[in-house]
Protein backbone atom coordinates (compact mmCIF):
# COMPACT_ATOMS: atom_id res chain seq x y z
CA UNK A 1 0.00 0.00 0.00
CA UNK A 2 1.61 3.40 -0.97
CA UNK A 3 1.15 6.45 0.95
CA UNK A 4 1.49 9.66 -1.18
CA UNK A 5 2.01 12.79 0.44
CA UNK A 6 2.15 15.49 -2.42
CA UNK A 7 -0.67 16.55 -4.96
CA UNK A 8 2.03 15.76 -7.76
CA UNK A 9 3.05 12.29 -6.70
CA UNK A 10 -1.16 11.78 -6.64
CA UNK A 11 -1.36 13.15 -9.81
CA UNK A 12 1.06 10.76 -11.29
CA UNK A 13 -0.31 7.35 -9.73
CA UNK A 14 -3.49 8.68 -10.66
CA UNK A 15 -2.44 9.17 -14.60
CA UNK A 16 -1.24 5.38 -14.06
CA UNK A 17 -4.48 4.18 -13.58
CA UNK A 18 -5.84 5.98 -16.03
CA UNK A 19 -3.52 5.39 -19.19
CA UNK A 20 -4.89 1.83 -18.62
CA UNK A 21 -8.56 2.90 -18.69
CA UNK A 22 -9.19 1.40 -14.78
CA UNK A 23 -11.26 3.23 -12.73
CA UNK A 24 -10.98 4.54 -9.58
CA UNK A 25 -12.91 4.74 -6.20
CA UNK A 26 -12.02 7.27 -3.45
CA UNK A 27 -13.41 7.62 -0.11
CA UNK A 28 -12.39 10.77 1.69
CA UNK A 29 -11.81 10.61 5.05
CA UNK A 30 -10.21 12.86 8.26
CA UNK A 31 -8.69 9.68 9.50
CA UNK A 32 -9.40 8.14 13.23
CA UNK A 33 -10.32 5.30 11.50
CA UNK A 34 -13.45 3.12 12.89
CA UNK A 35 -15.56 0.63 11.40
CA UNK A 36 -18.00 2.93 9.64
CA UNK A 37 -14.60 3.97 7.44
CA UNK A 38 -13.70 0.72 7.23
CA UNK A 39 -17.23 -0.59 6.30
CA UNK A 40 -17.66 2.31 3.35
CA UNK A 41 -13.92 1.37 1.82
CA UNK A 42 -15.19 -2.08 1.49
CA UNK A 43 -18.14 -1.41 -0.39
CA UNK A 44 -15.54 1.41 -2.51
CA UNK A 45 -13.54 -1.80 -3.02
CA UNK A 46 -16.30 -3.18 -5.04
CA UNK A 47 -17.19 -0.19 -7.01
CA UNK A 48 -14.05 0.13 -9.00
CA UNK A 49 -10.35 -1.38 -9.98
CA UNK A 50 -8.86 0.70 -7.47
CA UNK A 51 -9.68 1.96 -4.20
CA UNK A 52 -7.99 5.11 -3.15
CA UNK A 53 -8.62 6.63 0.31
CA UNK A 54 -7.53 10.36 1.98
CA UNK A 55 -6.45 11.13 5.04
CA UNK A 56 -6.72 14.61 5.70
CA UNK A 57 -8.15 16.93 8.81
CA UNK A 58 -9.51 20.12 6.77
CA UNK A 59 -9.03 23.23 8.33
CA UNK A 60 -11.28 24.82 6.34
CA UNK A 61 -14.11 23.24 7.58
CA UNK A 62 -13.38 23.85 11.14
CA UNK A 63 -14.36 27.26 12.44
CA UNK A 64 -11.74 28.90 14.92
CA UNK A 65 -13.60 28.09 17.98
CA UNK A 66 -13.70 24.43 16.74
CA UNK A 67 -11.90 21.16 17.50
CA UNK A 68 -9.02 21.49 14.58
CA UNK A 69 -6.47 21.11 16.57
CA UNK A 70 -7.32 18.29 19.30
CA UNK A 71 -9.41 16.56 16.76
CA UNK A 72 -8.03 13.11 16.91
CA UNK A 73 -5.15 11.81 14.74
CA UNK A 74 -3.67 8.05 14.49
CA UNK A 75 -2.09 7.41 11.31
CA UNK A 76 -0.31 4.34 12.38
CA UNK A 77 -3.32 3.03 13.00
CA UNK A 78 -5.47 4.14 10.27
CA UNK A 79 -2.33 2.39 7.95
CA UNK A 80 -2.89 -0.72 9.24
CA UNK A 81 -6.83 -0.69 8.91
CA UNK A 82 -6.50 0.81 5.60
CA UNK A 83 -4.06 -2.44 4.76
CA UNK A 84 -6.89 -4.71 6.19
CA UNK A 85 -9.35 -3.16 4.08
CA UNK A 86 -7.69 -3.55 0.73
CA UNK A 87 -6.46 0.01 0.45
CA UNK A 88 -4.05 0.59 -2.21
CA UNK A 89 -3.18 4.27 -1.41
CA UNK A 90 -3.35 6.59 0.93
CA UNK A 91 -3.23 10.53 -0.07
CA UNK A 92 -2.23 11.80 3.22
CA UNK A 93 -1.27 15.55 2.71
CA UNK A 94 -0.24 18.33 4.97
CA UNK A 95 -2.44 21.18 5.48
CA UNK A 96 0.26 23.67 3.47
CA UNK A 97 0.23 21.03 0.70
CA UNK A 98 -3.48 21.69 0.40
CA UNK A 99 -3.51 25.38 1.14
CA UNK A 100 -0.70 26.99 0.37
CA UNK A 101 0.54 30.25 0.78
CA UNK A 102 -1.92 33.12 -1.00
CA UNK A 103 -4.48 30.36 -1.32
CA UNK A 104 -7.70 32.01 -2.13
CA UNK A 105 -10.56 29.85 -3.90
CA UNK A 106 -13.54 28.26 -2.47
CA UNK A 107 -16.58 26.08 -3.61
CA UNK A 108 -20.04 27.10 -2.07
CA UNK A 109 -22.94 25.34 -2.06
CA UNK A 110 -25.83 28.20 -1.15
CA UNK A 111 -29.04 27.09 0.50
CA UNK A 112 -28.78 23.61 1.63
CA UNK A 113 -25.62 24.75 3.25
CA UNK A 114 -27.27 27.26 5.44
CA UNK A 115 -29.84 25.31 7.59
CA UNK A 116 -29.42 22.22 10.07
CA UNK A 117 -25.63 21.74 10.59
CA UNK A 118 -24.83 25.21 8.51
CA UNK A 119 -26.64 27.08 10.84
CA UNK A 120 -24.46 26.86 13.80
CA UNK A 121 -21.30 25.90 12.00
CA UNK A 122 -21.97 29.08 8.96
CA UNK A 123 -18.13 28.38 7.60
CA UNK A 124 -18.22 24.64 7.62
CA UNK A 125 -19.42 22.98 4.34
CA UNK A 126 -17.80 25.70 2.66
CA UNK A 127 -14.54 24.19 3.88
CA UNK A 128 -15.53 20.41 2.95
CA UNK A 129 -16.91 21.26 -0.43
CA UNK A 130 -13.59 23.17 -1.28
CA UNK A 131 -11.83 20.32 -0.27
CA UNK A 132 -13.99 17.39 -1.89
CA UNK A 133 -13.04 19.46 -4.98
CA UNK A 134 -9.89 19.55 -4.41
CA UNK A 135 -9.76 15.76 -3.74
CA UNK A 136 -11.72 15.32 -6.63
CA UNK A 137 -9.61 16.99 -9.36
CA UNK A 138 -6.32 15.63 -7.52
CA UNK A 139 -7.35 12.05 -8.02
CA UNK A 140 -10.09 11.75 -10.13
CA UNK A 141 -12.34 9.04 -8.95
CA UNK A 142 -15.02 7.77 -10.70
CA UNK A 143 -16.97 6.74 -7.84
CA UNK A 144 -16.27 8.00 -4.56
CA UNK A 145 -18.20 6.71 -1.05
CA UNK A 146 -19.94 8.89 1.81
CA UNK A 147 -21.50 8.04 5.11
CA UNK A 148 -25.42 8.81 5.16
CA UNK A 149 -24.37 10.01 9.16
CA UNK A 150 -23.21 13.44 8.14
CA UNK A 151 -26.58 13.40 5.75
CA UNK A 152 -26.47 16.90 5.00
CA UNK A 153 -22.61 16.63 3.69
CA UNK A 154 -23.81 13.80 1.48
CA UNK A 155 -26.68 16.29 0.32
CA UNK A 156 -24.36 19.17 0.11
CA UNK A 157 -21.97 17.11 -2.18
CA UNK A 158 -24.59 15.60 -4.24
CA UNK A 159 -25.23 19.02 -5.05
CA UNK A 160 -22.01 20.36 -6.08
CA UNK A 161 -21.35 16.78 -8.39
CA UNK A 162 -24.42 17.84 -10.40
CA UNK A 163 -24.16 21.33 -10.34
CA UNK A 164 -20.42 21.48 -11.33
CA UNK A 165 -20.37 18.77 -13.96
CA UNK A 166 -18.11 16.53 -11.79
CA UNK A 167 -17.51 13.08 -13.12
CA UNK A 168 -17.87 11.10 -10.40
CA UNK A 169 -20.68 8.60 -8.89
CA UNK A 170 -21.48 9.68 -5.78
CA UNK A 171 -22.20 6.65 -3.32
CA UNK A 172 -24.03 6.67 -0.04
CA UNK A 173 -23.58 3.87 2.51
CA UNK A 174 -26.01 3.77 5.52
CA UNK A 175 -24.88 4.57 9.01
CA UNK A 176 -22.69 2.39 10.87
CA UNK A 177 -23.17 1.95 14.77
CA UNK A 178 -22.31 -0.04 17.50
CA UNK A 179 -24.28 -2.84 18.87
CA UNK A 180 -25.91 -0.55 21.36
CA UNK A 181 -27.42 1.97 18.55
CA UNK A 182 -24.69 4.92 18.77
CA UNK A 183 -23.76 6.05 15.16
CA UNK A 184 -19.97 5.53 14.89
CA UNK A 185 -17.67 8.81 15.08
CA UNK A 186 -14.30 9.81 15.48
CA UNK A 187 -15.63 12.46 17.76
CA UNK A 188 -17.38 9.39 19.83
CA UNK A 189 -13.47 9.41 21.20
CA UNK A 190 -14.54 12.75 23.17
CA UNK A 191 -16.99 11.06 25.29
CA UNK A 192 -16.72 10.08 29.04
CA UNK A 193 -18.45 7.28 30.15
CA UNK A 194 -21.91 8.94 31.30
CA UNK A 195 -21.76 10.79 28.56
CA UNK A 196 -21.45 7.69 26.26
CA UNK A 197 -24.54 6.21 28.01
CA UNK A 198 -26.20 9.80 27.42
CA UNK A 199 -25.34 9.39 23.87
CA UNK A 200 -27.92 6.41 23.51
CA UNK A 201 -30.70 8.67 23.20
CA UNK A 202 -29.86 9.80 19.87
CA UNK A 203 -30.54 6.99 18.03
CA UNK A 204 -33.04 5.94 20.11
CA UNK A 205 -35.50 9.35 19.66
CA UNK A 206 -34.91 8.92 16.20
CA UNK A 207 -36.30 5.42 16.60
CA UNK A 208 -39.36 6.68 18.47
CA UNK A 209 -39.66 9.15 15.83
CA UNK A 210 -39.87 6.43 12.76
CA UNK A 211 -42.39 4.22 15.06
CA UNK A 212 -44.57 7.12 15.68
CA UNK A 213 -44.70 7.85 11.65
CA UNK A 214 -45.26 3.96 11.28
CA UNK A 215 -48.33 3.94 13.55
CA UNK A 216 -49.90 7.04 11.53
CA UNK A 217 -48.38 10.46 13.08
CA UNK A 218 -47.76 12.81 10.02
CA UNK A 219 -47.36 16.22 11.78
CA UNK A 220 -43.47 16.86 11.80
CA UNK A 221 -44.27 19.40 14.74
CA UNK A 222 -45.24 16.39 16.90
CA UNK A 223 -42.77 14.32 16.05
CA UNK A 224 -39.89 16.85 16.77
CA UNK A 225 -41.33 17.67 19.78
CA UNK A 226 -41.50 13.57 20.79
CA UNK A 227 -37.61 13.16 20.17
CA UNK A 228 -37.03 16.59 21.68
CA UNK A 229 -38.34 15.68 24.73
CA UNK A 230 -36.78 12.23 25.23
CA UNK A 231 -33.07 14.12 24.19
CA UNK A 232 -33.57 17.15 26.33
CA UNK A 233 -34.90 15.00 29.61
CA UNK A 234 -31.54 13.11 29.11
CA UNK A 235 -28.58 13.90 31.35
CA UNK A 236 -25.83 16.35 30.00
CA UNK A 237 -27.70 16.43 26.61
CA UNK A 238 -28.31 20.31 24.78
CA UNK A 239 -30.03 20.04 21.52
CA UNK A 240 -28.88 21.81 19.05
CA UNK A 241 -31.96 21.13 16.69
CA UNK A 242 -34.13 18.37 16.02
CA UNK A 243 -35.48 19.16 12.28
CA UNK A 244 -37.11 16.97 9.56
CA UNK A 245 -36.63 18.23 6.18
CA UNK A 246 -36.98 17.03 2.95
CA UNK A 247 -34.16 14.09 1.76
CA UNK A 248 -32.95 16.53 -1.51
CA UNK A 249 -33.45 19.92 -0.81
CA UNK A 250 -33.07 19.55 3.21
CA UNK A 251 -36.13 22.04 3.31
CA UNK A 252 -38.49 21.74 6.59
CA UNK A 253 -41.13 19.94 6.10
CA UNK A 254 -44.67 20.58 8.05
CA UNK A 255 -46.02 17.01 7.24
CA UNK A 256 -44.70 13.70 6.27
CA UNK A 257 -45.36 12.46 2.49
CA UNK A 258 -44.19 9.71 1.46
CA UNK A 259 -40.50 10.51 3.24
CA UNK A 260 -38.63 12.59 5.27
CA UNK A 261 -34.83 12.82 6.92
CA UNK A 262 -35.17 13.73 10.97
CA UNK A 263 -31.94 14.89 11.48
CA UNK A 264 -30.25 15.99 14.90
CA UNK A 265 -27.28 17.49 16.54
CA UNK A 266 -26.72 16.88 20.03
CA UNK A 267 -24.03 18.73 22.83
CA UNK A 268 -22.74 16.50 25.54
CA UNK A 269 -20.21 18.48 27.28
CA UNK A 270 -17.66 19.91 24.61
CA UNK A 271 -18.84 17.56 21.70
CA UNK A 272 -21.44 17.84 19.45
CA UNK A 273 -22.73 14.86 18.06
CA UNK A 274 -25.46 14.63 14.98
CA UNK A 275 -27.73 11.25 13.99
CA UNK A 276 -30.59 10.81 11.04
CA UNK A 277 -33.00 8.59 9.94
CA UNK A 278 -35.46 8.28 7.40
CA UNK A 279 -39.21 8.93 8.42
CA UNK A 280 -41.15 6.54 5.91
CA UNK A 281 -44.74 6.10 6.00
CA UNK A 282 -44.85 2.85 4.41
CA UNK A 283 -42.05 0.28 6.50
CA UNK B 1 -17.41 20.56 -37.14
CA UNK B 2 -20.11 19.09 -34.17
CA UNK B 3 -22.21 22.03 -32.35
CA UNK B 4 -23.24 20.12 -29.39
CA UNK B 5 -25.74 21.51 -27.24
CA UNK B 6 -26.15 19.04 -24.20
CA UNK B 7 -23.72 18.34 -21.46
CA UNK B 8 -24.15 14.88 -21.33
CA UNK B 9 -23.08 14.69 -25.13
CA UNK B 10 -20.59 16.77 -24.96
CA UNK B 11 -18.69 14.37 -22.08
CA UNK B 12 -19.77 11.36 -24.30
CA UNK B 13 -17.95 13.22 -27.07
CA UNK B 14 -14.48 14.30 -24.23
CA UNK B 15 -14.59 10.35 -23.00
CA UNK B 16 -14.69 9.16 -26.69
CA UNK B 17 -11.62 11.83 -27.12
CA UNK B 18 -9.91 10.63 -23.94
CA UNK B 19 -10.21 6.84 -24.27
CA UNK B 20 -7.98 7.49 -27.20
CA UNK B 21 -5.26 9.28 -25.16
CA UNK B 22 -5.77 12.47 -27.13
CA UNK B 23 -5.68 15.58 -25.68
CA UNK B 24 -7.59 18.55 -25.89
CA UNK B 25 -7.78 22.47 -26.14
CA UNK B 26 -10.56 24.40 -25.10
CA UNK B 27 -11.19 27.89 -25.85
CA UNK B 28 -14.09 29.13 -23.89
CA UNK B 29 -15.76 32.17 -25.74
CA UNK B 30 -19.10 34.33 -25.26
CA UNK B 31 -19.35 34.12 -28.85
CA UNK B 32 -19.93 37.06 -31.45
CA UNK B 33 -16.58 36.11 -32.35
CA UNK B 34 -14.05 38.52 -33.42
CA UNK B 35 -10.14 38.02 -35.03
CA UNK B 36 -9.52 37.91 -31.08
CA UNK B 37 -10.79 34.60 -30.41
CA UNK B 38 -9.86 33.46 -34.27
CA UNK B 39 -6.37 34.02 -33.06
CA UNK B 40 -6.85 32.32 -29.81
CA UNK B 41 -8.43 29.22 -31.49
CA UNK B 42 -5.48 29.26 -34.14
CA UNK B 43 -2.56 29.24 -30.89
CA UNK B 44 -5.06 26.55 -29.37
CA UNK B 45 -4.65 24.51 -32.22
CA UNK B 46 -1.20 23.71 -32.02
CA UNK B 47 -1.55 23.00 -28.12
CA UNK B 48 -3.62 19.82 -28.46
CA UNK B 49 -4.90 17.36 -30.75
CA UNK B 50 -8.60 18.48 -30.57
CA UNK B 51 -9.60 22.19 -30.63
CA UNK B 52 -12.98 22.72 -29.06
CA UNK B 53 -14.79 25.79 -28.17
CA UNK B 54 -17.75 27.09 -25.83
CA UNK B 55 -20.31 29.58 -26.97
CA UNK B 56 -21.95 30.62 -23.92
CA UNK B 57 -23.19 34.25 -22.87
CA UNK B 58 -22.64 33.06 -18.86
CA UNK B 59 -25.37 34.82 -17.39
CA UNK B 60 -23.84 34.31 -14.08
CA UNK B 61 -21.33 36.43 -14.61
CA UNK B 62 -23.73 39.96 -15.87
CA UNK B 63 -25.20 41.87 -13.04
CA UNK B 64 -29.01 42.64 -13.15
CA UNK B 65 -28.35 45.83 -13.81
CA UNK B 66 -25.68 44.89 -16.88
CA UNK B 67 -26.03 43.97 -20.77
CA UNK B 68 -26.64 40.08 -20.50
CA UNK B 69 -30.07 40.88 -23.06
CA UNK B 70 -28.46 43.03 -25.30
CA UNK B 71 -25.16 41.32 -25.76
CA UNK B 72 -24.64 40.76 -29.10
CA UNK B 73 -25.08 37.79 -30.78
CA UNK B 74 -24.80 35.47 -34.04
CA UNK B 75 -23.84 32.03 -34.35
CA UNK B 76 -24.64 31.47 -37.65
CA UNK B 77 -21.57 33.84 -38.21
CA UNK B 78 -19.73 32.39 -35.24
CA UNK B 79 -20.18 28.93 -36.70
CA UNK B 80 -18.35 29.86 -39.72
CA UNK B 81 -15.72 31.79 -38.28
CA UNK B 82 -15.26 28.57 -36.22
CA UNK B 83 -14.67 26.04 -39.24
CA UNK B 84 -12.26 28.86 -40.84
CA UNK B 85 -10.44 28.53 -37.39
CA UNK B 86 -9.70 24.37 -37.50
CA UNK B 87 -12.60 23.99 -34.74
CA UNK B 88 -13.55 20.87 -34.48
CA UNK B 89 -17.00 21.31 -31.64
CA UNK B 90 -18.60 23.94 -30.37
CA UNK B 91 -19.97 23.90 -27.18
CA UNK B 92 -23.44 25.74 -27.43
CA UNK B 93 -25.49 24.75 -24.13
CA UNK B 94 -28.69 26.42 -23.34
CA UNK B 95 -28.62 28.86 -19.87
CA UNK B 96 -31.05 26.17 -18.37
CA UNK B 97 -28.83 23.25 -19.89
CA UNK B 98 -25.72 25.11 -17.69
CA UNK B 99 -27.94 26.23 -14.56
CA UNK B 100 -31.11 23.83 -14.44
CA UNK B 101 -33.95 24.56 -11.97
CA UNK B 102 -32.16 24.28 -7.94
CA UNK B 103 -29.15 25.45 -9.35
CA UNK B 104 -26.75 26.45 -5.77
CA UNK B 105 -23.19 25.88 -6.34
CA UNK B 106 -20.45 28.74 -7.05
CA UNK B 107 -16.74 28.60 -7.23
CA UNK B 108 -15.04 31.88 -5.89
CA UNK B 109 -11.27 33.01 -5.79
CA UNK B 110 -11.61 35.46 -3.08
CA UNK B 111 -8.98 38.74 -3.24
CA UNK B 112 -7.90 39.27 -6.66
CA UNK B 113 -11.60 39.50 -7.42
CA UNK B 114 -12.53 42.26 -5.05
CA UNK B 115 -10.23 44.63 -6.84
CA UNK B 116 -10.33 46.62 -10.56
CA UNK B 117 -13.14 45.42 -12.28
CA UNK B 118 -14.40 43.33 -9.08
CA UNK B 119 -15.07 46.89 -7.51
CA UNK B 120 -17.56 47.90 -10.03
CA UNK B 121 -18.86 44.33 -10.72
CA UNK B 122 -18.96 42.74 -7.41
CA UNK B 123 -20.55 39.13 -8.74
CA UNK B 124 -19.05 39.58 -12.23
CA UNK B 125 -15.93 36.69 -11.50
CA UNK B 126 -17.53 34.48 -9.20
CA UNK B 127 -19.95 33.92 -12.36
CA UNK B 128 -16.68 33.63 -14.80
CA UNK B 129 -15.12 31.16 -12.24
CA UNK B 130 -17.93 28.76 -12.13
CA UNK B 131 -18.99 28.70 -15.63
CA UNK B 132 -15.25 27.99 -16.17
CA UNK B 133 -14.85 25.44 -13.64
CA UNK B 134 -18.19 23.82 -15.19
CA UNK B 135 -16.71 24.03 -19.14
CA UNK B 136 -13.70 22.55 -17.18
CA UNK B 137 -15.74 19.20 -15.69
CA UNK B 138 -17.65 19.03 -18.86
CA UNK B 139 -14.98 19.28 -21.98
CA UNK B 140 -11.73 18.24 -19.72
CA UNK B 141 -9.28 20.65 -21.53
CA UNK B 142 -5.77 19.80 -21.35
CA UNK B 143 -4.92 23.10 -22.20
CA UNK B 144 -6.90 25.91 -22.00
CA UNK B 145 -6.19 29.66 -23.61
CA UNK B 146 -7.67 33.16 -22.57
CA UNK B 147 -6.75 36.46 -23.83
CA UNK B 148 -4.67 39.12 -22.20
CA UNK B 149 -7.32 41.62 -22.91
CA UNK B 150 -9.01 40.63 -19.65
CA UNK B 151 -6.22 40.27 -17.36
CA UNK B 152 -7.72 40.52 -14.32
CA UNK B 153 -10.29 37.27 -15.56
CA UNK B 154 -6.69 35.70 -16.91
CA UNK B 155 -5.26 35.67 -13.10
CA UNK B 156 -8.24 34.74 -11.34
CA UNK B 157 -8.73 31.58 -13.94
CA UNK B 158 -5.05 30.79 -12.99
CA UNK B 159 -5.57 31.06 -9.15
CA UNK B 160 -8.60 29.06 -9.23
CA UNK B 161 -6.73 26.11 -11.84
CA UNK B 162 -3.84 26.51 -9.16
CA UNK B 163 -5.80 26.61 -5.81
CA UNK B 164 -8.57 23.57 -6.99
CA UNK B 165 -5.54 21.49 -8.47
CA UNK B 166 -7.70 21.28 -11.58
CA UNK B 167 -5.91 19.66 -14.54
CA UNK B 168 -5.41 22.30 -16.89
CA UNK B 169 -2.63 24.25 -18.15
CA UNK B 170 -3.49 27.87 -19.35
CA UNK B 171 -1.76 29.57 -21.53
CA UNK B 172 -2.02 33.32 -22.68
CA UNK B 173 -2.57 34.79 -25.38
CA UNK B 174 -1.69 38.16 -26.27
CA UNK B 175 -4.31 41.37 -26.77
CA UNK B 176 -5.53 41.27 -30.18
CA UNK B 177 -5.52 45.00 -31.50
CA UNK B 178 -7.39 46.75 -34.37
CA UNK B 179 -4.69 48.12 -36.77
CA UNK B 180 -5.25 51.51 -34.98
CA UNK B 181 -4.97 49.94 -31.40
CA UNK B 182 -8.44 49.54 -29.87
CA UNK B 183 -8.19 46.30 -28.16
CA UNK B 184 -10.64 43.80 -29.91
CA UNK B 185 -13.49 43.07 -27.47
CA UNK B 186 -17.61 42.30 -28.95
CA UNK B 187 -18.71 45.00 -27.22
CA UNK B 188 -16.84 47.03 -29.66
CA UNK B 189 -19.84 46.91 -31.65
CA UNK B 190 -21.62 48.84 -29.37
CA UNK B 191 -19.70 52.24 -29.93
CA UNK B 192 -21.06 54.85 -32.14
CA UNK B 193 -18.31 56.41 -34.84
CA UNK B 194 -17.44 59.48 -31.96
CA UNK B 195 -17.12 56.87 -29.41
CA UNK B 196 -15.11 55.00 -31.62
CA UNK B 197 -12.92 57.34 -32.13
CA UNK B 198 -12.47 58.44 -28.21
CA UNK B 199 -11.86 54.91 -27.41
CA UNK B 200 -8.74 55.27 -29.02
CA UNK B 201 -7.31 57.02 -26.08
CA UNK B 202 -7.01 53.97 -23.88
CA UNK B 203 -4.46 52.00 -25.87
CA UNK B 204 -3.04 55.60 -26.22
CA UNK B 205 -2.92 55.71 -22.45
CA UNK B 206 -0.67 52.99 -21.66
CA UNK B 207 1.25 53.11 -24.65
CA UNK B 208 2.36 56.89 -22.94
CA UNK B 209 2.85 55.29 -19.29
CA UNK B 210 4.85 52.08 -20.66
CA UNK B 211 7.17 54.92 -22.59
CA UNK B 212 7.38 56.40 -19.03
CA UNK B 213 8.55 53.60 -17.65
CA UNK B 214 10.49 53.41 -20.47
CA UNK B 215 11.97 56.96 -19.74
CA UNK B 216 12.37 56.09 -16.12
CA UNK B 217 9.06 57.13 -14.41
CA UNK B 218 8.96 54.63 -11.70
CA UNK B 219 6.46 56.54 -9.57
CA UNK B 220 2.74 55.15 -9.72
CA UNK B 221 0.73 57.83 -8.81
CA UNK B 222 2.36 59.65 -11.31
CA UNK B 223 2.17 57.12 -13.79
CA UNK B 224 -1.56 57.09 -13.62
CA UNK B 225 -1.68 60.65 -13.17
CA UNK B 226 -1.04 60.90 -16.70
CA UNK B 227 -2.86 57.83 -18.43
CA UNK B 228 -6.11 59.43 -16.28
CA UNK B 229 -5.51 62.46 -17.93
CA UNK B 230 -5.17 61.52 -21.28
CA UNK B 231 -8.52 59.86 -21.23
CA UNK B 232 -10.29 62.49 -19.23
CA UNK B 233 -9.49 64.81 -21.55
CA UNK B 234 -10.86 62.94 -24.47
CA UNK B 235 -15.04 63.45 -24.97
CA UNK B 236 -17.10 61.10 -23.85
CA UNK B 237 -14.62 59.01 -21.85
CA UNK B 238 -16.15 58.53 -18.12
CA UNK B 239 -13.00 56.83 -15.92
CA UNK B 240 -14.43 53.63 -14.05
CA UNK B 241 -10.31 53.19 -12.58
CA UNK B 242 -7.16 53.58 -14.20
CA UNK B 243 -4.39 51.26 -11.80
CA UNK B 244 -0.82 49.74 -11.57
CA UNK B 245 -0.95 46.22 -9.86
CA UNK B 246 1.24 43.33 -9.65
CA UNK B 247 0.97 40.92 -12.23
CA UNK B 248 -0.05 38.23 -10.26
CA UNK B 249 -1.25 39.06 -6.63
CA UNK B 250 -3.72 42.54 -8.42
CA UNK B 251 -2.03 44.23 -5.60
CA UNK B 252 -1.76 47.57 -6.25
CA UNK B 253 2.11 48.81 -6.63
CA UNK B 254 3.63 52.34 -5.20
CA UNK B 255 6.56 51.65 -7.79
CA UNK B 256 7.57 50.03 -10.72
CA UNK B 257 10.00 47.46 -10.24
CA UNK B 258 10.05 44.75 -12.70
CA UNK B 259 7.58 44.70 -14.32
CA UNK B 260 3.69 45.78 -13.22
CA UNK B 261 0.22 46.12 -15.32
CA UNK B 262 -1.95 49.11 -15.90
CA UNK B 263 -4.90 48.11 -16.07
CA UNK B 264 -7.85 50.60 -16.87
CA UNK B 265 -11.83 50.60 -17.11
CA UNK B 266 -13.58 53.58 -19.36
CA UNK B 267 -17.07 53.83 -20.30
CA UNK B 268 -18.32 55.68 -23.18
CA UNK B 269 -21.94 56.49 -23.14
CA UNK B 270 -23.34 52.48 -21.61
CA UNK B 271 -20.69 50.75 -23.11
CA UNK B 272 -17.82 49.72 -20.79
CA UNK B 273 -14.33 49.17 -22.19
CA UNK B 274 -10.94 47.52 -20.52
CA UNK B 275 -7.60 47.40 -21.63
CA UNK B 276 -4.10 46.79 -19.92
CA UNK B 277 -0.12 46.57 -20.44
CA UNK B 278 2.81 45.53 -19.05
CA UNK B 279 5.12 48.27 -17.83
CA UNK B 280 8.31 47.18 -17.43
CA UNK B 281 11.56 48.95 -16.27
CA UNK B 282 13.26 47.28 -19.27
CA UNK B 283 12.10 47.71 -22.62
Amino acid sequence: MDVITTVKEMKAAVKAVKSRGETICLVPTMGYLHKGHTDLMRMGRNLADHLFISIFVNPTQFAPNEDLAKYPRDFERDRALCVEAGVECIFHPSPEEMYPAGYATYVNVEGITETLCGRSRPTHFRGVTTVVAKLFNICEPDVSVFGEKDYQQLAVIRRMVRDLDMGVRIVAHPTVREDDGLAMSSRNAYLGADQRTSALVLSRALAHAADLVLKGERDASKLRKAASEMIASTPGAIIDYVEIVHPDTLQFVDFIDGSAVMALAVKFGTTRLIDNTVLRTIG
